[in-house]
C-alpha cells in the first residue's frame, strides 16, 4: 500500500471523527466579534496534533500600512488569531504549504426562515445543515483532517505546512492580512472555500458603502410638509439599481468574467430607519456592498459610486440641499485575476484526479475570498479548492457530506505531492 | 378684586414654580413603557394639593370588549394611570370637568439631530426644549397650575375637578379609555393638546400597519438570482405613496377638512432590514400610519389598504407568489367631527377672550387625540386647546412659555365658569 492508499484509508477510519468535529465547530456562534471560543477550541486542536501552535491578536497599526488593508470599525482585542505549524524533520525537500480557513460566519438572521438551527449542525442524509458549515467550516476541518491523516498515516512532509484558521474574511480579511504580517509566508497555498472541486482562476474586488440620508422629521400631522428619509433613500437606492445595471451591461466586460451575465453585484444589505410609526423619520441609513473588476482600483470605484450617488441626490431639490453623507468601511478589497499557470493549478488537478473522474473545473467567483492578499502582495501562488453546499449567507445553509470527505482526499493528495514526502 | 382676578394673580405669583414644574416633567423620558416614574411624579404632585389620587394599572381584558380600543403588543404592569379628583364640597352647584393630558412621549432619535438635550428642557428666551415638552407636557402643567391656583386663592368651586395624566396617547389611547373604564366621567372636558390658543372642531381616524415582506437571502455572489426584501418593499412604498394620492386627492374630501390641502397622512415611519452588506437581506420590515376621515371605519380602511398593497403585490412575480404579510396593531382610532354646537365651545371660547384680544380660531387636525373616546363613546363633549410650540415628534422640539402661562389662564377661567364658583 502506498503513502496515499494509507492516507486515504486513514481518512476513511477517522471519517465519524471528521464529522463530529465538524459538527462541534459549526455550533460556535461564531460570527463577526464571537471568534473567540472558536479560535480557542482550534488551537487546542492544533496542540493535540502536536502542532507548533501561535495564537495571536492582530495588529491594526501595523496592518493599517499594508496594502490591502480594511477599515475596520471595531477592535481586535481577545479575538486571536490561530497558526498551527507542522514542521518538516529536515532540511526541505519540498514545497511549504499554507492552508488557510476562515471561520467566522455571517449572521443567520433571519431565523424566522431556518427549519433548522442554524447552530445545531444537524445532518439528514448527506447534508449537515448550519450557519458558516458550508462558507466555510466544512472547507476548516477537511484540511485539518487531511493534515491529520498524513500525520497518522506516520508520513513525514518534505516542507512545512501551516494551518491558519483567521476571521473577517466575510468583512476586511484582516485576519488573512495579519498572518502575512506575521511572517508566515510559504511557497504557495490552498484555501478550502465551498465552490465544490473546482479551482478558483479569477474574483471580484468588493467595497462597503454606508449612506446616510437626512431629511426632516416632524409630527405625523404635517407629514407632507416634512422630508421622509425612508423615500428620499428610495431615490439614492433607484441610483444604485441604475449603476448595477451600468456596471454590468454598459460597460466592457473583465476578460475573466465574460461568461457571467452579472458579475459585478451591488447589493443593498442593510437599511434602517424610525422608530414610530407616527413621526416621520429624519434619518435613514443604508449599507450596499459593490464588486468591482480585478483591474480596478477599489478606491477609483468608491469615487465613482459616491459620484453616481451625488449626481442622483443633485436631481432632488431636497438631497441637493442636505447631501446624503457617503462613507466607506470594511471592505477596501482588489478584485484578482490569478494567472493561467499559477504553480498550485497543476499539483491541484493531479490530486483532483486521485479522487475525481471529472475533469477539474475553473471558477471566476462574483465574491471575494482571502486569496486576494497572497497572490497580489506577497507572490505566493494561492487559490481556492473546497466542499460543495449551498445556501451560503442564506437560511437552510447545508453542506455536502461527501464532498467534505473527498476535499479531504485531494487535499491530502496534493499535500503529499507539493511539500513532498521525506526521503 | 373678583375671583378671577385673584386666580390670575396666583398664576403670575406661581408662575416660577410652574416653570421648574415643567422642567422636572420634561426631564423624565417617558417613551412607550418607560411612564411610571412621570406617573408616581405627578401622583405625588396630586396628593401634595390634596387631590383624592388613583393610581390604576388598566385591565387590557375588560378594555379589549370596549369600542375604541387599539390592541396594544405590550403588558401594562407596572405603569399606572393617574387620576386626580378635586371634589367639591357639598351639592353640585355647576357641571364637573375632565382635565386630561398625556405624558408619553415619542423617540427623540435621531439624538445627532438636536442642538438642546432632549431631556434637558432648556430655556431658551421664551422657548423651552426638549421631547415632549410641546406634546404635550406643557399643557399637563397648565392643567395642574390652573387647578392649583383656583385653590391657592381659596376658591371652592361646584362641581368637581379630574386632572388625569395617562399615557398611549401617542399609539393607542388605551390610557384614556382605561380612566373611562374605571368610571371617570363628567359633564364635559378638555385637553390641553398644544394647538395654540384654538379649540379642536375635527380630528383625522389613525390605523398602524405593519408590513413583513419575504425575500429570497443568500450569498451576495448569487444576488442577482436572490429577490433582496428592501428591493420588493419599495414596490409596496410605491404603492402606498400612491394611495396616499388617491385618498387625498382622488376620493372625495371630508367636510370637515375641506380647506386642509392633505388631510390623510400615510407616513412610512419605520424600516428595518438585513445585518450584512454582502447578504441579500431575506426580509424587510415596515411600519406605516395611515389617516382615515371621522365617517370611515378604522376596520374598512385596514382592509382597503390591505387589498391596496396585495393588489400591487400581484403585478410583481415574486411578490404575487410570496405575498407580504400585512398586519395591524396600535391605533384602531376612529377620526372625530366634533358636533357644532360643543358644550364647552361657549365656555372656552369666553374663557379665551379673559386672556386674549383675538378670536378663539377652530382646527381641524390631521393627527388623532384622546378626545375621540369621550365624544363617541361617552357622550361627553371634550375638547383641546392648549399651548403653542413646534417641532412636535422632531428635533428641538419646543414650547413658547408665555403661550403656558396665558393657556394656564384660560383654563383656570374656564373651569371658574363651567364649574361654578360654590355660593
Amino acid at each position: 500500500m502506498d503513502a496515499l492508499e494509507k492516507v486515504f484509508e486513514q481518512i476513511d477510519q477517522s471519517w465519524d471523527d471528521e464529522v463530529k468535529f465538524l459538527q462541534q465547530l459549526g455550533r460556535f456562534p461564531s460570527t463577526l466579534g464571537n471568534e473567540t471560543a472558536t479560535q480557542r477550541f482550534l488551537a487546542n486542536k492544533f496542540r493535540e496534533m502536536s502542532l507548533e501552535t501561535d495564537e495571536f491578536i492582530p495588529d491594526v497599526k501595523k496592518l493599517s500600512s499594508l496594502p490591502g488593508f480594511s477599515a475596520p470599525e471595531w477592535s481586535y482585542d481577545g479575538r486571536p488569531i490561530v497558526v498551527g505549524k507542522l514542521p518538516t524533520k529536515g532540511p526541505k525537500q519540498g514545497k511549504s504549504l499554507i492552508l488557510q480557513g476562515h471561520i467566522d460566519v455571517v449572521s443567520p438572521e433571519p431565523m424566522r426562515l431556518w427549519d433548522y438551527d442554524p447552530w445545531g449542525s444537524t445532518i439528514e442524509g448527506d447534508r449537515m445543515y448550519g450557519r458558516g458549515l458550508c462558507d466555510m467550516k466544512s472547507g476548516v476541518a477537511a484540511m485539518i483532517y487531511a493534515v491529520k491523516a498524513i500525520q497518522d498515516a506516520g508520513i513525514e512532509l518534505g516542507a512545512d505546512v501551516l494551518l491558519e484558521t483567521v476571521y473577517e474574511e466575510e468583512c476586511t480579511g484582516n485576519g488573512a492580512l495579519a498572518t502575512l504580517q506575521r511572517g508566515y509566508v510559504a511557497d504557495g497555498g490552498l484555501i478550502p472555500e465551498p465552490f465544490g472541486p473546482t479551482a478558483l482562476k479569477a474574483q471580484v474586488g468588493v467595497i462597503w458603502m454606508r449612506v446616510r440620508v437626512t431629511g426632516a422629521g416632524s409630527h405625523v400631522n404635517i407629514a407632507n410638509q416634512s422630508v421622509n428619509a425612508i423615500e428620499k433613500s428610495y431615490i439614492l437606492i433607484d441610483a444604485l439599481k441604475k449603476y448595477r445595471e451600468y456596471i454590468n451591461y454598459t460597460k466592457p466586460k473583465h476578460e475573466a468574467f465574460k461568461d457571467v451575465d452579472h458579475p459585478l453585484n451591488v447589493n443593498i444589505g442593510i437599511i434602517k430607519s424610525g422608530d414610530w410609526a407616527s413621526t416621520v423619520p429624519a434619518d435613514c441609513m443604508f449599507e450596499v456592498r459593490i464588486g468591482l473588476y480585478p483591474d480596478q482600483d477599489p478606491q477609483e470605484i468608491k469615487d465613482e459610486v459616491k459620484a453616481w450617488l451625488l449626481e442622483a441626490a443633485a436631481q432632488d431639490p431636497w438631497l441637493k440641499e442636505v447631501q446624503p453623507e457617503i462613507t466607506f468601511y470594511g471592505f477596501h478589497a482588489h478584485g484578482v485575476n490569478l494567472e493561467e499557470n499559477l504553480e498550485v493549478y497543476s499539483y491541484l488537478d493531479a490530486a483532483h484526479h486521485k479522487v475525481y473522474d471529472s475533469e477539474m473545473k475553473y471558477l471566476a467567483t462574483t465574491a471575494t475570498t482571502d486569496v486576494r492578499f497572497y497572490n497580489l502582495f506577497y507572490n505566493i501562488p494561492m487559490t481556492c479548492y473546497g466542499p460543495t453546499g449551498g445556501d451560503m449567507h442564506g437560511a437552510n445553509e447545508w453542506v455536502d457530506l461527501t464532498s467534505v470527505r473527498e476535499v479531504t482526499k485531494v487535499y491530502a493528495a496534493f499535500i503529499l505531492d507539493w511539500c513532498g514526502i521525506r526521503k
